[in-house]
């Protein structure tokens, strides 16, 4: 164990170390400048206020330039002597004062656990701070976007899912994962990915496939498709989580490696693309560091029931609320006016059926890593 | 990638190999005898029987002795000339068809996957052979118990779900696993994880720290528990999977290794728990395979509200649902004469609340690590 410790202390006095501490000043000092500004205006016998910038669809932007959704600029006030508001200036506070905890120890907390910490019963009442965690998680969004610091700069993490095997090496908190030798299971993604965090170390990988399930990411990693086709392949165990967004966009950013979603044909597949590419409404403050304008659709697409000559057996019928959300997706600004993506879902809507990655089976157990995937590469039939 | 192929053949050429190929051949022959004696009795003019032991409540024996769930001799007959039976007779028979394919390809396939590859219209009709999955699914469970092999034997996997660090080094198909060094993500449990598929290569570890969800495994992890402590961290993301179950198993059974259970303080934490020990009345047929008599519980316990000195904030009060399958609990067979296990959810009704592990939270961001497991190992101080 000694020398494991020797490693630790080595890998803590790398500049990576100087990194971490930077950022982590930067967020004490953000969230100082907060309190401070509170402590003035009470002392000057005014009315202590946060103000937080709206996450809401009508404070999102769609900017077709960069292809992303961004923030607007509208802000809502949180006075303290306002009984609609009090008690979001209390949690707001005591969750900025556990962040503040966090980073002195130097630890990261769940979401859940954040919300424990603040969670109390007031003294001398029966009231309690927070009820539920769902209190709780738009207050942490709301000091994201009140500081300028995102969740992981407040160490707070998520849920961990999905995985990672291919042609990359990658450091995790010193540690060199080679994720050529990750068997059958896989390197587990981390809640929290930030390049203080993870590093990428040797890549000859030439793109990312992105998978929706993990049972999909099992038959590519069995097949060795990212060995064969020199890539890497991750899994988000369907919508993917932060954690897993943010390592995609960095191995595109960083690495100029193109990012190649196989999603099912249905509106909860391209809902997933949709957020992959140009990032959500509620995270519209993140879009720069989590969406991937040039990611790539590649399929399960509404001519392969045809052009793969499937059976009807594969067909799943759409409901209502298929339809419904078929249409409002199309209607996004960035699908409203891409000819593909109109066609795409309205062959779809045609077909009146929706599939999965998984219906491929039907024609061969490996047809989706042997034929589909391969013909589909090469032709660069994909959307985007 | 030459030298990765080289590699590939190098693992291929192991004895390991002729296991699997001796596993498979074995299976092979038990859905040949299968499909022989339909056959001899169709063309003797006798009615194809295919006879399925039976997975439910009445067909379930506690064994006692060996501390596990066993499935009876019970068995029921599914005539291919009935019309209750038809269907069900034709499923199976696909099934062991595509089960046939995968062991000769040597691929595995999803639950999912199955279905599908089985699912289509029957010509001439308009009857498909499969609706739903929830068909196929409970069919896959009856080959296995009437081939008498298990679902990882018949190549079908399930999700893979949680993960792995510690003091072990694995092999998982052919690639050396350090769990020492897998950064803050781990290793990323499979669904199959048989020995021909998994092997433990170099364990200091004395122990198995098992936690319900991975936010706590973060905790646990990202203060190095596994390091100061000498142990391997698992966690299964709530119920553990079959896979993650009888990994557990075997560093139990093959390393004599502990497993050390912490759960929350509710009905669904001592059911898990319940599971991991005594094994699960679906999969009574497998107990043997993967339950762990031997398992602790080691909390979150009744009397920590007040042994630790919790907050009131920590309590979720008990549902009417809760109270109920608590005394469901209570009365199974294993639990209705343990003294401990009595108290410990009386205790829990008497509270008139559930816990969570992360609720320890609220004494301090580390005193779970810190302070609550190592009180309690070095006090052996769990329930089992």
């Amino acid at each position: 164990m000694a020398k494991k410790i020797t490693t630790k202390t080595a890998v803590v006095a790398t500049p990576n170390a100087e990194r971490i501490k930077k950022r982590d000043s930067a967020t004490q000092q953000k969230i100082l400048t907060l309190a401070m500004e509170i402590a003035k205006r009470s002392l000057a016998g005014n009315e202590p206020i946060v103000r937080i910038p709206m996450r809401t669809k009508s404070n999102t932007i769609w900017n077709k330039k960069r292809g992303i959704l961004e923030m607007g600029d509208a802000a809502a006030e949180r006075p303290l002597f306002d009984l609609k508001t009090a008690k979001q200036f209390m949690q707001t506070m005591l969750h900025a004062g556990t962040i503040k905890d966090l980073i002195n120890a130097q630890k990261t907390s769940s979401l859940r656990g954040v919300f424990y910490k603040a969670k109390h019963t007031v003294a001398g009442t029966k009231e309690n701070t927070f009820d539920t965690q769902d209190e709780s998680d738009p207050i942490l969004e709301d000091l994201e976007v009140a500081l300028g610091a995102l969740r992981e700069e407040l160490h707070v993490f998520a849920e961990n899912r999905g995985s990672m095997v291919g042609n990359i090496t990658v450091v995790d908190r010193g540690d060199e994962i080679d994720c050529r030798r990750m068997g059958s299971g896989g390197y587990a993604l981390p809640s929290i990915v930030e390049p203080d965090i993870i590093q990428f170390k040797k890549c000859e990988a030439k793109f990312v496939l992105h998978v929706e399930k993990g049972t999909v990411w099992n038959r590519f990693n069995e097949d060795r498709f990212w060995e064969t086709h020199n890539c890497i392949l991750t899994h988000g165990a369907g919508q993917p989580p932060r954690g897993c967004r943010r390592l995609l966009q960095r191995l595109n950013s960083e690495l100029n490696l193109p990012i190649i979603c196989v999603l099912d044909n249905d509106p909860w597949g391209h809902y997933i693309y949709s957020v992959i590419k140009q990032g959500s409404i509620s995270l519209a403050f993140e879009s720069s560091r989590l969406a991937i304008p040039s990611a790539k659709f590649l399929g399960i697409r509404a001519k392969d029931f045809r052009e793969c000559g499937l059976d009807d057996a594969v067909k799943i019928d759409l409901t209502d609320n298929d339809i419904k959300r078929a249409n409002e997706i199309a209607a996004y600004p960035w699908f409203e006016h891409h000819k593909g993506w109109q066609r795409e879902i309205d062959g779809m809507l045609r077909n009146g059926f929706k599939m999965e990655v998984e219906s491929l089976i039907t024609k061969d157990i490996s047809y989706v890593t042997d034929t589909y995937v391969p013909q589909r590469l090469k032709a660069k039939d994909w959307l985007e």
